[in-house]
């Protein structure tokens, strides 16, 4: 057995099933005897040596980290730059994990932390340091490229289709003397991936969700109007999803609220919804309602699916399995070897085939008329929202969540300056 | 066993278990060998002889429609007047129970349609028309009086206090580098019952939700403001919950978006977390993010609370038995007998104490400071979210929800005219 420690850390926004990738990680850890710390906060955490001894979680607990949604050990929203650019950031990191005997290095996140993960086995390269680096996949955005689908994306595909499904049959019950159109604003800066689920809940015209908004299609105002109100006056009704990154024809966002933008340099965005709304009330006197879940959507473990939960496990089990075997710069990602029935495996994937790209949703899972999605989408959507995993709940009727926040070990370095 | 038909009608904004109710009717009145219609879209089928012969659903159709959210036979938001004031509506009401020999009469709604229904009663006895006609209580806002707590509401409380919970371990994962207040913006025209229910989601002045905005307290901005900085700076972040109704100190609503008024006169709200999420930025400079769950809170059957559940299935029962025996005017009510072990019984209640009325939140279920609930909310609370009551999947990963939309039977009647 190898000796040495093992760290994982969380990267990027959080998801339902995240802590399942984290319990699996520890549980198959710890049934080869290798030690696991998990930095506090993710990458910032093995920058500030915040580092949590995981030994100090009973085994009852990691189980209940496994069913619990958030990001257990905090994560971050920081982008470490080129190696030249961040060389003090990137040596730090080295410096810590060589302080505590880091041999296995495990970032669970999306392409940027694939980025970040493939940098730090580099440079430990270069300094002779002997580390293996492993990026473990996690983002409700599906937008990784190489894997099949994300880890995450499963569950906030189920919770947007269950939720427009229910939604819908109380706007149907209603529209006869009040709320006629209703809209949901998905999450989805560039990609409509989960607008796309939406589509799910319904088939058929007359169903909702009855008119998708992608933001791979440019927004035409005029041409919505016209099609929300022919499909209220024919159905009685009409469910509006929104991807929150849609897009007018020039290219500017459709609702840039707030117009601040991340760490990652992204925009920030919100608000789509309440913006069609207010368009739809003005341009066709309808009463209009709407939601923006939010984190909602991508925290609700409540109902995760149990093929996005038995994957996002597979992935922490691979990655340690992966690590120990020296395998570097890879990453456990999902690859789909049949539709119907539906089957997956777990396979290995550079790293550098990862990092930085960004998935597009491809142009045939939208419609032609670029207000759906196509047999295509369906084929490939279905299966990843399929099975319910729900937590064990409490005799208060609350799932039982577990947080795993205590002291981090007492430092071995000075105090990083950065 | 009396010869004659039932007559059931669903009113106002539809739960996630008022098809319980409706499953729970047609069964009690199929053992009994009653026939019942249903209207379509409440009192309007009624008025438009669009009357639904539940007799042509299957068994099976029922017992789905009984985990289905929304309304099945549709509803709508239509306020009968004094009985002066809408004789020719009444008249017309009476006209249709007539020619399809309706000798009971199930109104399924909140404060307004026992009011209906009461009058109905009334104008029945004066016309010298054999009729019976009971009120079945429905509503999130659990605002009737004399019932302990309202069919649907429990459900909205589960959901709202589960969902709080969990986006506040997302919030909490990515405070440190991103998000810091989160918004949550709670249904509540006038009593912040689904606020308060938030509450349950943790305990302790530092777990989440940290803050509640109720309607029954004058918002003051500033105040709220050095709240939020002091949770931050405590805690790393702020979860608040806020009812859509609170109003400042002058008693304005604090968000009034849109504006316009409903068929019940009530004035339109949503996007107080918009609002507040956009003045914290600007006060604090946090970075905020908010939710509006809408109609998600009030149609997430997936989500029901069993307690609920089963009482929604009760009153429906109850309902049935009431009107059956002749108790004309009467609703049954949830009576709780014991807060621990959380006990409760169904018994008959006059319209006449019902109608009309509303419940306000009791002044000792709120914090002294305002911002939280008390141990004696919870004590009234808790028990209403209890119990997880999920419906049946399919394998396509979505719940399998039933419609029962065919059409009317043929008319006796001429057209109305109103």
């Amino acid at each position: 057995m190898p000796t040495g420690t093992l760290l994982y850390a969380q990267s990027g926004g959080v998801t339902a099933v995240i802590n399942a990738t984290a319990a699996a990680v520890i549980q198959a850890a710890r049934a080869r005897k290798v030690p696991v710390l998990a930095a506090r906060n993710g990458i910032l955490g093995a920058l500030r040596e915040e580092l949590i001894d995981t030994a100090a979680l009973p085994a009852s607990t990691v189980r209940a980290l496994g069913q619990t949604p958030g990001g257990a050990f905090g994560s971050c929203r920081v982008k470490l730059k080129s190696l030249e650019q961040d060389r003090a950031r990137y040596e730090r990191l080295l410096e810590v994990l060589r302080a505590h005997d880091v041999r296995w290095f495990l970032y669970n996140g999306g392409n940027d932390s694939a980025d970040t993960a493939l940098k730090v086995s580099q440079l430990a390269a270069e300094f002779g340091y002997p580390l293996t680096c492993v990026g473990v996949p996690k983002t409700v955005d599906n937008d990784l490229a190489v894997t099949d689908c994300c880890p995450g994306f499963g569950s906030a595909a189920k919770y947007t289709a269950v939720s427009v499904r229910e939604a819908a049959l109380d706007v149907a019950a209603m529209a006869e003397t009040s709320t006629k159109v209703f809209v949901y604003e998905a999450m989805g800066r560039h990609a409509g991936w989960l607008a796309a689920a939406a589509g799910l809940a319904g088939n058929g015209p007359d169903e909702a969700p009855h008119l998708i908004l992608f933001p791979e299609r440019p927004f035409d105002e005029a041409d919505f109007f016209a099609r929300v109100k022919a499909v209220v006056e024919r159905v009685g009704y009409c469910v509006v999803v929104a991807s929150e990154g849609i897009r007018t024809p020039d290219g500017r966002f459709v609702a840039d609220a707030g117009g601040g933008q991340d760490a990652f340099g992204h925009t920030q965005l919100g608000g789509v919804a309440s913006h069609l709304a207010g368009r739809v009330k003005d341009a066709l006197g309808y009463k209009v309602h709407w939601t923006l879940p939010d984190y909602l959507q991508r925290s609700a473990r409540h109902l995760a699916s149990r093929t996005d939960l038995e994957q996002a496990q597979a992935v922490g089990r691979k990655a340690v399995e992966y690590a120990l075997k020296g395998m570097n710069a890879v990453m456990p990602v999902i690859v789909r070897t049949s539709d119907s029935p539906y089957r997956w495996k777990v396979e290995p994937a550079p790293l550098q085939a990862i990092a930085n790209h960004e998935k597009t949703m491809p142009a045939e899972f939208i419609r032609e008329d670029g207000y759906g999605i196509t047999d295509a989408a369906r084929r490939y959507l279905q299966p990843l929202i399929r099975g319910e995993a729900p937590p064990l709940y409490g005799r208060d009727g609350l799932p039982r969540y577990a947080r795993a926040d205590q002291a981090p070990l007492p430092r071995k370095l000075p105090e990083w300056a950065g």
